[in-house]
């Protein structure tokens, strides 16, 4: 292994550990929230627990195919939990079929992550053109999951809200 | 340049995006945001944006010294904002003051960043003992970068919350 490919290794690791501790923290919320704390608003007015679930799950959904050949496994939860703002009142799968979908999502990325090897996280995802890729060499897949562990972490602070002890 | 040196610089002008494009979302907030509605707890019970604004203050404080030569310019903030919870009847400086002192601490991190070269943010921060850093070599600089921009998000989730749009 050359001093190169060592430092790629180092980051790769690095920035994967910051998404898997973002993921781990966010899983161990909802695993703490019943389903009746769900549907509670993260503030007066605000989204709802079980939107955030839903609109994290429609979010990684879509990191499949970005990191590589691969299918969004439930396109529908987009058009309600991202396209959509969360709505009371609207209708939206219930709190176990989300957090089964939760958890099949997270596995799927995970997948999709080990296949990726370490010298191609620097390469272009796929939503990227090679021409648009030589412009801007920070769309690559390295920078999908930096860019979902922040967005992650953005909902983790709101998630915690819902949580009994002051965060 | 070789390609090595290549690689490291879109990491870590990648990294770099990612805390800049936080750390300006974040201060747009705190522009947008009243003195009094700074006074105001993100939900019922929980920390108010003035807290917040103090505790990210002292936090990027903090990552003077981590990054090079430098140290803490007001280590005050650190007892009031990170040691000590949010307490309302608490005496904390004004959102005048405080608001100046979080640019201050911006412009010196800004300071501090630019004073990495590329082929030193891999290097272990100051806080790390060499032994440390050879079983542990994820705990550089370009981390506490990335680190520091998985926080601020944390918090920028919560401080949306305080705008009259919904997030």
């Amino acid at each position: 292994m050359n001093t190169s490919n060592s430092t790629n290794e180092i980051i790769v690791k690095m920035v994967l550990n910051n998404w898997n501790t973002a993921l781990s923290r966010v899983d161990a919320v909802f695993s703490e929230l019943s389903n009746e704390e769900l549907y509670k608003q993260i503030a007066p007015g605000k989204n709802r627990g079980i939107y955030i679930l839903g609109h994290l799950t429609a979010i990684h959904d879509r990191m499949i195919p970005l990191l590589g050949p691969g299918k969004q496994h439930f396109p529908e939860l987009f058009e309600l939990f991202v396209t959509k703002g969360d709505n009371p009142s609207a209708e939206i799968p219930e709190p176990p079929t989300l957090r089964e979908s939760w958890q099949i999502i997270n596995q799927l990325v995970e997948q999709q992550i080990k296949k990726v090897k370490t010298n191609e996280w620097l390469e272009k995802h796929t939503a990227v053109s090679k021409e648009e890729f030589v412009k801007e060499p920070s769309r690559n897949k390295l920078n999908v999951i930096i860019n979902r562990t922040v967005h992650l972490s953005y909902h983790l602070g709101q998630l915690a809200l819902l949580k009994k002890k002051k965060q």
